[in-house]
């Protein structure tokens, strides 16, 4: 792990650009800690960190207004990282069928998430390991946001991670439902109940299978972008709950 | 209206009782208040004042950290207040068929909540009157909890409650979805994912009915009881963001 950029925002956050191998990422540390703190994982959609910047450095400020660091991860094929065929195939199918209004199949949602996922979560994994070795960095870790199918296989296979909040709003492949049930870490789970790109029914099933014995589900009005402010400050509510 | 007791709660809370002709109810107001409060309608379902007490003055106690006053009546048939025979036969008819392990029917439904709405109504309203004639109360009006069927038909009737808080815990008659699609002020709907007692797939067909641009639906684990401690705290800053 490469620090590459560092600079101190307005509100004394301290913002580093790293490398990890290949893989871009960001860490904020909170301007005041004197011991080391929890850290919560950034999950974000595969639009891009550059794209996604203006919305992590939100996230990243609520984290560090609990006391929390914030980190994330450029994901596999997103920003400047190298694409790969079946992925841009699988898009390309899903704009497909989406311009054609028909249903999304199956094969389509695997094929688009589930090498995602495959590739995706050893990389939080690793840059777990580098986060967690930095001074400032304690621990616990919690899981934010994101491509819905990475956070439960990190959940479900990452024990440093005590506690997810999910954003039930993007495809979820049948095979995910299983490892859902496997997840046992108190989970925090948003759904833009209006979300019309969304299967509302799907996410209500994903939300029943979850193992944990704490699961919240909270619902909300507004479209897929549209969570309202007072969502995001339960979910923050949520992490200082099982973090601190 | 009349008061009939008052105390002070070690906290600072004054805790009155009252009557309002035959009708028994309660007025918690902050202590520290200069100035016209909010009032929260404190709704419960129908075991009697004396019954859920200690849960009130929790929720009184949390309406007063907001700087809020809250109040309470007896509902018709319930705590000392006259039974009528319709509503014991529906009672009796809800018992057998529990017992039975049959279906609930819409008519045991219709015959054990309607009736209840409709004499219930009128008298939180008629509270009302005389609690915002006080002058420590000045409003705005919010409602909270209880028979969910009371809840949605003062939403509907009642123009002084601007925000109310639902209880999605019990049996809903078909008409009052209906009724339902007509609630537009912002709603903050709880939802015990695992109660056992309650039909969860028509809590959120609910929940989709109501007509509200903001709406809210919180669902947890704990069963029918067992509402976590946080959520209570979460529909204590929805009633804040709105009476404020």
């Amino acid at each position: 792990m490469r620090f590459t950029t560092e600079q101190r925002l307005d509100d004394g956050l301290l913002e580093r650009e790293f490398t990890l191998g290949e893989i871009p990422g960001i860490l904020w540390t909170p301007g005041s800690a004197s011991a080391p703190v929890p850290l919560i994982l950034l999950g974000h959609p595969p639009l891009g960190l550059r794209t996604m910047y203006p919305r992590l450095v939100v996230w990243a400020r609520q984290s560090a207004a609990e006391g929390f660091a914030a980190a994330t991860i450029e994901l596999p094929g997103s920003g400047d990282r190298p694409r790969w065929a079946a992925a841009e195939q699988a898009r390309a199918d899903l704009r497909r069928v989406l311009a054609a209004g028909e249903p999304v199949s199956d094969e389509i949602i695997d094929a688009l998430v589930l090498p995602l996922v495959d590739r995706a979560v050893p990389e939080w994994q690793a840059a777990l390991d580098a986060l967690l070795s930095l001074p400032e960095i304690g621990g616990p870790v919690g899981y934010s946001g994101g491509v819905i199918s990475v956070g439960i296989r990190l959940a479900v296979v990452e024990p440093r991670i005590v506690a997810a909040g999910l954003f039930a709003g993007s495809f979820v492949p049948r095979t995910m439902f299983e490892e859902a049930r496997q997840v046992v870490i108190p989970l925090h789970v948003l759904l833009q109940w209006d979300d019309e790109g969304n299967d509302r029914q799907a996410a209500l099933d994903l939300f029943d299978a979850f193992g944990s014995k704490e699961k919240t589900l909270h619902a909300n009005m507004g479209g897929h972008t549209g969570v309202p402010r007072f969502a995001g400050e339960e979910a923050a509510g949520f992490f200082a709950r099982h973090l601190r």
